[in-house]
Parts: structure tokens; sequence; C-alpha cells
């Protein structure tokens, strides 16, 4: 290794440790395997400008491996991303842009929140996608070269072991995404232990059978290796693995061993390292030669491209038309999606399920904008989220919308948050039943406010003869439950209508719960007053009983009941609430005039969300059982369910009956 | 292929449709593809009685496809389990024991609830893991081999793209369980259409990747070839999978096609096949040779084992220590473990962190219970669930009671599963915040009431400078809205024994939060109260004011703030509620001692579980705000998220101060 080479890693390893040991937390294993290679890849290779962080054709740089954030920010301080050194100080700090895990939109430089292994790593491959993506649809051949990039991933051994890799890998190889390129630290130490315990595969062979290009790099500590490996994957036609032989903690006492994962070294051990690396001990003392050589390899390699590339985009601009400059405003998050087009829907009564109306409405939504793609974990053809006129995105066709996840739940998550970064507007569909599957990168997308749209069909326990393993019971309670989520449960196709609006002018994750059984569209739906969260659609004709608040497939009848109820005297008023999570978030004023807790309040829903309401307080009920349901025809579940019309109403009566005393 | 062997392939395909036709729903495909295969190996391979289905030495089969089950019930029905040919017609009815997915304890012969795909195979990892421990643990070589079976799986394309499948493949092979068989219907096609749009693996290299044989079978319809892959698999000494190309829906007019994937034939298509297969177009009638024949050959093969096998475990048992006939009660599921020796832990004052306290019971519990084992996803050093003096289950030593999972919460908590069906008692650990990477694995503990234990620590905010995404914010609400699932969040190492009291008690799944932080055995804690769920810590002094309900963590700083308000004349209670889910099923009058709900309600945790009950009741506050973490200092973190004592101080005394109007 050249000396300077070797003095910049030194450094990069010593601000690392430094800052772990300033927090008394952290993990320096890392920080000492990885930095020869997370600094070839920065010195050499990564097409990036620490002073114009957000540039949209930069390559992407994702720390799968989420607790190296001690490497990656004293490397991206060290290349002269904005990051003080203060910050660096302020390591795991109240904040600081500096936090214990990397976060996307805290830390300039950084380009996706991580820390649950193996999402990054798929969520690289979506990347990968969304530049094939914009590359095919917007770059004028040999004219504008817009987008032309490539993703770059540094992971671990357990980013390897998460099946969520292996799914995306799948994803990756098959689609022949040769913008993608992973540094795998191979180190065989894991926080327990060694690997061989758990983790003893080929991978050579395991990325091959996905159509993957392995590269071996032996020596780890080698620059020079690794950059010839990079050379090499830059020109593959495939998805590149590169597999680094590594030393976990390499330098300190424990280097090898677990014991370095995860804490702070000991003061004897930052002793010898500071001396094994020739390095003083003063904290936070990084060498100003090294920083500036460091910085000015980055910058001969880019700035003039940089430059370049500013003055063709502004070009291309110039020359393009208004729907294109809208869609590049769109993906600088100037503005969003327009959905005034959508109004039409809202005009007619239909009677059909709610996946069926909001597949059309999807349709409509994606041929009018290129920038919204999505897909479905093989149940397209089940939850009718396919675009009819929108191709296929395959390898042969990276310009289709359609994307095929296969059943690959959780990759389909993580892979829509990457596409979501680049601002392109995101949808994916399962079963609800199935949200489960992929519930840490729906957590994922909350995190990091990422615009993805997930469509869960299949609700609710009226699905029938597929039985409990398809009936989602606690799976609404699941969702709604995530901070920054707005979950929708929409009663017809005008309110379906209304949450369109809502997901693209508010620019957030959001989920849309729809039945697979007709419903008829209601005539006082109002799509305006989604945004509410919840609105009356009937008000009490009588003195007030009680409030029945329903959603979704579950409107119909509540309307039913209500009716019936008020010729027998009673006042009942009816509530729509589409979505609890916007209802929630309204001022008081609104809150009281549409929940009046004086009175009762009634949930008719089919999902054990609102059974602590029903057990705890002393105004609200459930008229829903929380347990599994059963396979049977769809009639004969709500009866097993007690949630036939019938039994509803005799429930209702029930709770109107019950005084309080 | 034999005319015979055809003739019971054929009926078993008829039947399967038949039920489909008659149900009008259900997974033709299958069917039609993959009779050849269970036919062989049922009629030449798979170790069972029909007559005694739950015999302890049974080969186990999966069928991880689980929509497969019309083709599994027939094939059950025609090899003679007690399953009458009234309840194929009744196949997905109410109260049927041919339901839409197989379901454990349902259907005898069925030996896993499958259905959301990639899940079967990974418990099926697990059976074989049992049958290794049992093998390993209790047979006398030369003289008893009382456990000593195979483990069979059936899977198609659908589970192979899961990522959990590869997980617990990685596991499979790593451990090399030579006694796990997974029989592929490789068909090229699933619900959405062909494969090659999603899943174009080389499945031999993928396999042989991660040290598993790989065999393939060319013909699926050839019954001698699928009959000497089976020969040569049983004698492998790694798992091994035998890929079986057949075609989805072989002899339908939409064979191959994925059109035939998820919906009844059309009357058009039942005549064509019923002609093809020469078989009688009345539904229901299959031929009475070919059950007769089929039956024959299971009983010529096995019969004779079965009773040899009754005579030496009779005589194994008469020769054997109370302890072990106790092990095999267990099995048995006649008694279940002992927890009386955990009373000492209830005795002494600690200061230490639960995970800690708990480590130091399961320890005490796993050093005296052979039928206890489990393990972590790579984290045991830091959930403190390693057994000392347990050996590691590797491969080899099957003997050993720690298993290693490696980062694979998902396949952790199937393989969990698949153990539990053998009776073992399971346990398996990670952080809260990681529950979500396998929370479908928990829906099937509850489903299938298997008696896994769950152990979540690092709850909750407090654990600091990880950040949010180490920070379980909504993980509590997701784990308590589970149906038959028991979630315990105990405040101290008494409560933990109370909890494990339960556990084995219930004999149902479970799940345990602990903190990582030091707390203080409590005064008034009651270890034979945590039955309840719920119970007074403290009873209010002054006029009742309000109600606290705490637990975990927390209770030590409710308990302090309650001392405080009563000082200030305030009348508080303090309940600590160690399992909502417990309490919820007690009795009204016991809720009623506990909750009186004419007063304010204020629940102390930091989860957003009472986020609901907060805004629409008239008596429940929580003190929490439902948004993500931090990373920073616990205190910061504490600070942030307005959760320090002084804001939960302030908080009541603005609750308090709530006029109700």
């Amino acid at each position: 290794m050249n000396t300077i080479d070797k003095k910049i890693v030194d450094n990069i390893k010593k601000l690392g440790i430094d800052m772990i040991d300033e927090a008394k937390s952290g993990h320096p294993g890392i920080v000492l395997s990885a930095a020869p290679i997370i600094y070839t890849l920065y010195s050499r290779h990564l097409k990036v400008n620490p002073k114009a962080d957000k540039w949209l054709n930069r390559d992407r740089f994702v720390m799968s491996a989420g607790h190296g954030s001690a490497l990656l920010y004293s490397t991206l301080y060290m290349a002269g991303f904005d990051i003080d050194l203060n910050e660096l100080k302020r390591f795991r700090q109240l904040g600081s842009i500096t936090p214990g895990h990397p976060e996307l939109n805290v830390t300039p430089g950084v380009d996706l929140s991580t820390g649950p292994l193996g999402q990054g790593f798929a969520s690289a491959v979506g990347m990968a996608i969304a530049e094939k993506y914009l590359k095919t649809n917007y770059n004028i051949p040999k004219k504008y070269n817009i987008i032309d990039h490539k993703i770059y991933v540094l992971c671990g051994d357990g980013d390897l072991m998460e099946g969520i890799s292996y799914e995306a890998s799948s994803i990756a190889g098959n689609l022949k995404l040769d913008n993608l390129i992973v540094l795998y630290d191979s180190n065989n130490t894991t926080l327990d232990g060694k690997t061989n315990m758990t983790f003893n595969e080929n991978i050579e062979k395991r990325f091959n059978a996905l159509n993957w290009n392995y590269l071996l790099v032996k020596d780890g500590e080698n620059i020079d290796q690794i950059d010839k490996a990079l050379v090499k994957a830059k020109k593959s036609d495939k998805p590149t693995i590169i597999e680094i032989k590594t030393t976990l903690g390499n330098g300190s006492l424990l280097e090898g061993t677990n014991k370095v994962h995860g804490s702070p070294l000991t003061k004897e051990d930052l002793k010898q390292l500071n001396h094994k690396l020739g390095m003083r001990e003063v904290k936070f003392t990084p060498s100003l030669e090294a920083v500036s050589y460091f910085r000015e390899q980055i910058k001969n390699r880019v700035s003039l491209e940089y430059d370049r590339w500013n003055d063709m985009y502004n070009e291309f601009l110039d020359n393009s038309s208004d729907e294109i400059k809208r869609d590049f405003n769109i993906l600088n998050n100037k503005t969003t999606i327009d959905t005034s087009n959508l109004v039409k829907f809202t005009k007619e009564i239909v009677e059909e399920s709610l996946r069926e109306s909001n597949g059309k409405i999807l349709n409509e939504l994606v041929n009018s904008n290129k920038l919204i793609i999505g897909g479905s974990a093989d149940v397209a053809t089940s939850t009718k989220t396919y675009i009819t006129t929108g191709e296929d995105f395959s390898k042969n066709n990276y310009k289709g919308k359609n994307l095929w996840f296969g059943i690959r739940e959780h990759a389909m998550g993580s892979i829509l948050n990457g596409i979501s970064t680049y601002n392109i507007k995101t949808f994916g569909s399962t079963f609800l039943s199935f949200s489960d599957y992929l519930k840490p990168a729906i957590r994922m997308s909350a995190l990091m406010n990422l615009p993805v749209n997930y469509i869960f069909t299949h609700d609710s326990i009226d699905i029938g003869e597929d039985g409990p393993t398809h009936e989602p019971i606690e799976q609404l309670t699941m969702l709604r439950s995530i901070p920054n989520l707005d979950v929708y449960r929409p009663c017809d196709i005008k309110e379906i209508v209304g949450c369109f609006d809502l997901i693209y002018q508010n620019n957030k994750p959001s989920i849309l719960i729809l039945g697979r059984n007709k419903v008829e569209t209601l005539k006082n739906t109002n799509y305006k007053k989604v945004k509410y969260g919840a609105y009356i659609i009937k008000p009490e004709k009588n003195d007030l009983t009680a409030i029945f608040i329903s959603s979704g497939n579950n409107m119909n009848t509540t309307l039913e009941l209500a009716l019936k109820l008020e010729e027998k005297g009673y006042g009942v008023r009816v509530v729509s609430m589409p979505s609890i999570n916007l209802f929630l978030k309204q001022d008081k004023a609104y809150k009281k005039e549409i929940i009046d807790n004086k009175s009762k309040i009634i949930f008719i829903e089919p999902t054990n969300n609102f059974e602590l309401l029903s057990e705890f307080s002393n105004n609200c009920y459930t008229v829903f059982e929380n347990k599994f349901g059963i396979s049977a025809k769809k009639d004969d579940v709500l009866d097993y369910m007690n949630f036939s019309k019938q039994e509803i109403l005799d429930k209702i009566l029930y709770i109107f009956d019950i005084k309080e005393d």
C-alpha cells in the first residue's frame, strides 16, 4: 500500500475509534476491518461530490452493515462532506448528525437508513432498479446521459444471513442489474462468535446460482487488490459481489473475536492500537495531509464530470417537454404527483370490489405518470394492481412499470424503499394477512419517511375458504400502530380517490387496505373529507344514543344497521373513518365535532384494534371478538366469528342496554 | 409406471379435483402436478401408521406448499388415515376436518399448519433438529432405537423464493441434517405467471453452496425415478433436495399456465380430465381396488416395524429412570415442565437487569430439564439466554441445548415451531425491535398453539445510543394483538418466575419482554398473581384519584411517582400488569376489583399500545407520545420522548386536572 493511502486508512480507523471511545458506545470491529474497503471505494471509484451530496446522478452508497456508522461518518468527514469535526465528537448524542446507525436525511452523504440487517442490501437492489428505470426512460442516447451511475453496498456476514438479502439478490440476478456492486466484509465473526457455528456457505456458488458475478479479494488490507476487483466489477454485465477477506477489529487486542464487535475498546487496547497505527493519542486530530489528499483525490476524479453533467442537465431540461420538466421536479422533490384527473371516479355509482376500484384508479394514475411504478409479491392477479399498459420491468426491458417481485414480500418492501429514495413513487401489493412478512420494511419506510404505497387486499375474515392463515385479524392493529405511517381503509371508490389525493400530496409512506368482495358506492361518502381521517356520513336523527365508527367493507352493513335502529327510535350517528392515523392528528375542536365521548362509541370493524377500548374505557365498545378465523364459506366464517349482520345487531342492542352505574 | 400405481395416482388426483369442484374453491394445479410425488413417498417410503397417526417415531411430512391441501387430504384418505369420505366432500366447509390449508391437530396425518409460504420448509428443519436432539439424548445405542425417522417436505417454487427457506436451508446444511428430505415440485409456474420473470436460479448450485445434496428427477410423472431419488436421498449424509420437474395442472386444458393454480376447473375441463384419467364422472367414487392396494402397501411396509417399535418402547420405558419417564410423558403431552424449583428466585432482593434475571432462571430451568432447548438470532451474548452448561447443538454434537440460528430471526421462529411440534419446549431470543422480523412465525405459533417461548430483550426506548431502528415503539402493540398468545412484560425477578410458571403450565406460545437496564426487586410484587395478568401492588391510601397501570422496566418509576402524589393528598392505586392478554381473560368480578372505570386510568408504558384509549375513551390516558425514538444517551432519549420522570409527573398532574364535562 502507498504510504499516503495507508495514512488515510489509518486516520479513518483512528477517527472512527475515537468517536466510539468518546461516545462510550459503538462498534469498533467493522471500523478496523472495513476501513481499507470504504477508502478504496470513496477515493478511487465512488462518483460523489461532497459539496453537492444530493446530486441526482451521484453513485449511491449503502452501509448495509449499519452498525458501521462510525466508519461511515469518519470516512464522510475525511472525504469532505459537510460534517463538522464536532459532529464526530457528538457521535450517538442527542441532536447530532451522527446517530448510532446511519439515517437518511440526517447526515450529508448518507443515502439510506440502515441498522436492521439485510434491508440495506435489498434497498440497494431497489436503487439499482431505479437507476435502470430512470436511465431507460429519460436519457436521450448519445446526447443526454442524465442518469448513469452505480450502486455500492458494504455488507457483512449478518446481512448475508438474513433471508431478505437472498430474496433481493435473486431478483437482482434475474434482472441483470449490472449497476449493483456489493462489497462483502467477510470476517467470519458476528456478535455471538465465529460464523462457522451458523454460516458455512460457499458464497461464490451461492451468488453464481443467482446469476451474479463473484470476485474474491484475499487480503482486505490490500487497497490495490480491492481496487482491481472494483474495476472488474464495473465491467461486469451482472450484479457483482466482491468477497473481501478481513479480520474483525484488525489491530485490536481482540482482533478476530466477537468481543470486538460491539463494545468500545479498553484503554490499554486503544493505547496499543494508536501505537500500531502510528497515531497520536489525542483524540479527533486527523492528519491534515491525509484529509486534504483524500479530498483532492475525489475532487480530481469527479469535479469535472460533475460540472459537465450540470451543463448537460440544464441543456436537457431546456430542451425538454413540460412533462419531463415536471418529472424532474418530482425527482428533485420540488413537486408531487397530480391527482386531479381522478375526480371522474367519484362521479358514478359502481358495484365492484374495492381491489377492483383501486385497480382502475391505479391504472389511470400510472398511465399518466411515468414516476409511479410498482408491483406485487406474485399476487397482482388477485390484488388487481397490474398495470395493463405499463409493460413489465425485466432484464430485457428496463422501461417497464410493472415490477415482478416473486413470492418475496420482505424484499419487495425494502426494494420499494430503495426506489423511493429517488423520489419515484412506488407501490407494492400482497394480501393483508401477509403484511406480516414485510413489517420490518414498512417500519423502515416510516422511519425514512419514504413515499411507498403498500396495497394490501383480501381484507378481511370474509375471504372465507382459505382459512385462518389467510384471514387478517390483528394486521390492522399492527399497521396502524407504526408511527409516521398513514393507514387507509376506504369504504368505497370515492374514498379511494380521496386516499390517493393524500398519498401523493403528503408524499409519505402509506397503506391502502382493500376488500375482495363487492361493495356499492355510498351516497354520502366524500373524497374531500378523507383528509380528516374521519367524518360523519350519517348524522343522528333522534337524540344521540351512540356513534358507530366503521370503515372499508363494513360500512355498508353499519349504515344499514344504523338506519334500522333509527327506525326503532334510537339516535345513531355514523362516522366513516378511512384513517385513524389522520383522525388522531386533527385538532380537538374537529375531533369533538365527530366524536362526542359522552355518548357510546361503537367500533364496527373485523379487527382487534379496539379490544382494549372495549375493555378499559367506559364509553367505547367493539363488536368484534378477538380470535383467529376459520376455513369456511364467507357467511359461515362471519357466523363463526359472531360477526354476521344479525349478531352485530344483537351486540349493539346489548351495548345500548348497558347502564353506566 | 405400474398399472396399479397409475390407477392410485389418478384416483388421488381425481379425488382432489372433486373436492375443489365440490367446494368451488381451491388449488387444482398442484393436485395434478404433485400427485405422483406424494404417492411415491407415502406408498414406498413414509414411515407412518394411519391407525396411529401420533406415533412418536413416525416420519414427519410437511406440505410446505399449503395450498396443496386437497392433494394432501385425498392422499391421506386413500392411505387410510382416519378421514371419512364425507370430510373430503366438506373440503373448506365450516367444521370439517379438511380446511382450506392444512392445520395441525385438525386432520389426522397433518404434522404442521401451512399456507404462508416458506414457513413449512423452515419448520421442517426444526423437526429435523428435534429428531436429532431426541435421538442423541434418549436412544440407547444398539439397544433402544426409540427415535429414528425422517422429515419429508413437499415444497413449490414459492417456498423457495421466500427468504425464510434460504435461511433455514443454510442452517440445515451447516448442521448436516441428513434426516431431512425436501421434494421440490418444480413447475416454473406461480400465481402470476411463469417463474422466469422472477425466479431463474440454478437450484443445484444454490443448495450445493449451502452444503446440501441435490438430486434431479426429470420426469415428475415417473414414480420409479422419484423412488430411486428417495432411496438415494435416504443414504445421503447431508440434507437432500430432490428437484422434480412437473407440469402445473398436468392434464388440465390449462396445464402449464398460472390459470390452473388457484381456481376450480371448468366443467369442460373436468370432463376431459376425467376422460384422460379414465375416471367415472361421478364425484367421490374412488376405486376400491386403488384404495385397498395403497393401504396394503403401507401396512405391509410399516406394520411390523410399528409393532416392534411399540414393544421396544415399552421395554425401554420399563428400564428407564423416572426422569426419562417424565420426559416421555412430556413428549406425549401427558405432563409438562415442573417449575417448582424456581421459587428460590423469589426470595432475595436483587438489583440487575431483567434480561440478566431471566438468564439465571432460564439456565436453572434448562439445566434441570432435558426438554427445554433454544437459542438466539446471534444475540445470546446480549439477551443473556445462553445456557452455560448446555453445550452447543452442532453437526458434531446433536446433544447440545444451545441452538445457534445466526442472524436469521424469521427462520428461528419457524424452526422453533417445528421443534415444538414434538412437545419439546423451545425458546428463542432477539431484541424486541427485531421481533418484526419473525412476526409471521409468531402468528403460526399462535395458530398452532405451540409451546414456543420468545424472549425479546432491549425493551425499550431507554436502550439509547443505538437509535430509532433499535428502539421498540409499536412492537408491544403488535405482539399483544396476536390472538392466542400470552405476552408477558414482568417488572422484576419475582414476576419472571411467575411468568415461567405459567409458560409451562399453560403450554402455549408466549413472549417475554425484558429490559436491558438494572431494576430492583420490588417489595409488593407477587409471582403467584402473574396468572391474573394484572394485580394491585399498591392500594390507594386516599380517595381514589386515579389508577396507574404499568409493567416491566417502568414499574419502579410508576411506584415512585404514586408515592409522591399520595403525599400530596391524591389517591393513587398502582396496578402491575405483566400480561394484558391474561388480564382480559379474567372474569368481570376480578377485573372490577382491579380496574374501577369510574376513576381515571393512566397507562405508564413506553409503547403506543394505549394511544386509542387516550383518544377515544373518557377515562383512560397514556403518558407516552407515539413517535419514533432517537439516538442519544438513555436520559436524553427519555427527554426527547417526553418520558422522563419529571415529564411523566407533569403529564399526570395535567390529567388529574382534566374535568369531565
